[in-house]
């Protein structure tokens, strides 16, 4: 390598040349969301509207009225951006009252607020598991690639459990010096197969081998549990796990992450973290939608029972009609395809025959022959829409001979 | 460690204790800003409006009516949030859009979007100097933790040169094999002396021995030159980096980060950085809010114009009252205190008595003896509320027997 700029820009060339040779490379479908007419978005690169099926606005808040009406009015109040750090006159009234909040949707004492989910696992994980000397993290092998690097930030030692696997982390913590911290980090809701953690029996082994728990329910707040406190609330488990993370950006339909703890570790968060304490704070009008959204969904049922039900229809329906897909007791429906080229071919004749955006789910989201269009119904996906999709789908099975449920 | 739950909790007192006892915990002021009413803002601990000098919100562009009135429209039109990562449904208009205007503000093929400017330092670093085989980080020594925590996570070989010294630069990379990947990663405007890098010097050192530049103006954009491009665009230099790095969040007033650079480079970092491929993108609302507050921007000298001279007013009272501060070429006005305990008594004082709020900057952000009043005047603070200030700080010195300025 010379040194050039165009040197450096044909490595870069080179590398992008490799994703787009093995399929891989990601073309970003230009959407329009319109509030009020969720989950239609208008599509730019077809230039019509379509109905999307893989927004992780789960439940449709955000066109929630009380979530827009609350943004409004703080917009109006405090203006666009919280004008500085956490520390350095960023900190403003809404995200105080939103991590209270948080606080006591998980029953913690505290709760602290990132930019993005992401941040909040890399950061949270980053700085406890590097400063505790000696600390061994014990990560389930399918999580989210936000607490991997956490992690790998952290130098501290991982072991990786076999994925949902109680008796392999048993054998892991067994074999381990009893006086080393350790950490226990998995999901509940797992994002790509849409299968739930053993939260108990982890929960169990991290008392017997007093090792501390690190639960990401981001793919469940909002969703599970009788006031949208996730699948650890719905299972009466929230005390026994010492950090729940959360997102503000699926189930709540905003932006931004947290983690909900004891007031000793989140202080520490804050103190030590580094991606909390040099980024700017979100705009307080971010943190005044997602409370509202919270305080929305903590009191009514109506959406997360319009989802299940709405799941269980689509499940049903493609059931009928002999498409395959991944069965799990979440909200997450996979239809499997088990190959890149024609799971993007079937994204494309969704989009253009039929006005369905679903994007394909390739390798190395997930492994490859495990190829899946990663469906979420919402609440507001009407019966027709799901029919629509499932005759679409059924339809593109057959012309392209493909294999049917068992 | 037993493990216990409250073991845990024991060992992050014990580390808070620790920063209690040496005066670096950190307190946060919960404030309430008041669009409209900027650089006031309702102090909920103090239970009265104060006025803020500490803001990175430099242009007060976050209570400017037009990026008020695209976020309004926006949230109007598109909703809360984004709904998904950028590849899975999270693309919106608004996003191409701004992507758009940020690579042409910086004279660059491309842009790209991060949810903060944190996150976009640390994911393109950390991306492309892990990915480049053999890759060497020359790194000034003033650098931002984001960078550093980049570079520190691509576990790429780093070179700390000393700050803004060219000599020591171009040593380290003359002793450097010709052939072996290279990123000189500078800052523009250093946050906490407002000093400004040699940019021309180290770009001439990048063409001869064949780096690339990477150079963060997150204090910059918007303030400088003509269209607000940054230090680079008022110094002719733009075309010169491999890659500009700014904010939104400061000089635009609302939040998030980016890149600008070559088509290749952009997609690149799209493509392989995990920071940038599973995090939600920021709602559509705040990239229309940016991309109002960047056109109004590039469009207007005023506000640009008006800061500068707040900024020779507030420095020039300061030299009359005889109060020492750090001069330097920027819009940062360091006034100098050189002891932790004694910083945070004239910012308490500051407060409490003539409710001016700055937050005091002492170690570990500074280094020790360095300790500061980090003082932002922007373009509507007052003459009234510069001189009132200026007279409570000539009050405090005199109160307290600090030395004067030379």
């Amino acid at each position: 390598m010379t040194g050039a700029a165009t040197t450096y820009d044909d490595y870069f060339q080179r590398a992008l040349d490799g994703l787009k040779a093995d399929g891989s490379y990601r073309h970003f479908a230009e959407l329009e969301r319109q509030a009020g007419r969720f989950p239609k978005a208008y599509h730019h690169g077809m230039g019509r509207e379509v109905t999307v099926w893989c927004s992780n606005d789960y439940l449709g808040m955000g066109q929630h009225p009380s979530v827009l009406s609350a943004m409004h009015a703080s917009l109006d109040h405090s203006g666009a951006g919280a004008g500085g750090t956490r520390n350095i006159s960023g900190t403003n009234h809404e995200h105080v009252e939103l991590e209270r909040e948080l606080a006591d949707l998980h029953g913690k004492e505290a709760a602290l607020l990132f930019n993005s989910g992401y941040l909040s696992n890399w950061a949270t994980l980053g700085t406890i598991a590097a400063r505790m000397k000696d600390c061994v993290v014990l990560s389930d092998a399918a999580n989210h690639a936000s607490m991997i690097e956490g992690i790998r930030h952290s130098r501290a030692e991982k072991q990786i459990f076999r994925h949902n696997d109680v008796a392999d982390l048993e054998a892991r913590l067994k074999a381990l010096p009893r006086d080393v911290p350790k950490i226990i980090a998995f999901e509940s809701v797992y994002s790509m197969d849409g299968d739930i953690a053993p939260i108990e029996e982890i929960c169990d082994l991290a008392d017997r081998y007093g090792a501390m728990t690190y639960l990401d329910e981001v793919h469940a707040v909002g969703l599970y549990g009788h006031q949208g406190g996730g699948v650890a609330e719905q299972r009466g488990l929230s005390h026994r796990l010492s950090v729940i993370e959360g997102t503000l950006g699926k189930g709540f339909g905003v932006v931004g992450g947290y983690i909900a703890g004891s007031a000793a570790l989140c202080d520490f968060v804050r103190s030590f973290a580094s991606g909390f304490i040099f980024s700017t704070a979100l705009p307080p009008m971010i943190a005044a939608g997602a409370l509202a959204s919270i305080r929305h969904l903590r009191g009514s049922q109506d959406e997360r029972e319009r989802h299940q039900a709405r799941v269980a229809y689509l499940r049903a329906a493609l059931d009928r009609a002999g498409i395959p897909h991944m069965d799990n007791p979440s909200h997450i429906v996979p239809v499997m395809v088990g190959d890149a080229t024609r799971c993007r071919a079937l994204s494309d004749l969704l989009l253009s025959r039929f006005g369905h955006y679903i994007q394909p789910i390739n390798y190395p989201t997930v492994a490859r022959g495990t190829e899946r269009l990663r469906i979420t119904p919402g609440p507001l996906h009407s019966t027709a829409d799901i029919d629509d999709l499932v005759a679409a789908l059924a339809a593109l099975w057959q012309e392209q001979g493909m294999a049917a449920a068992a």
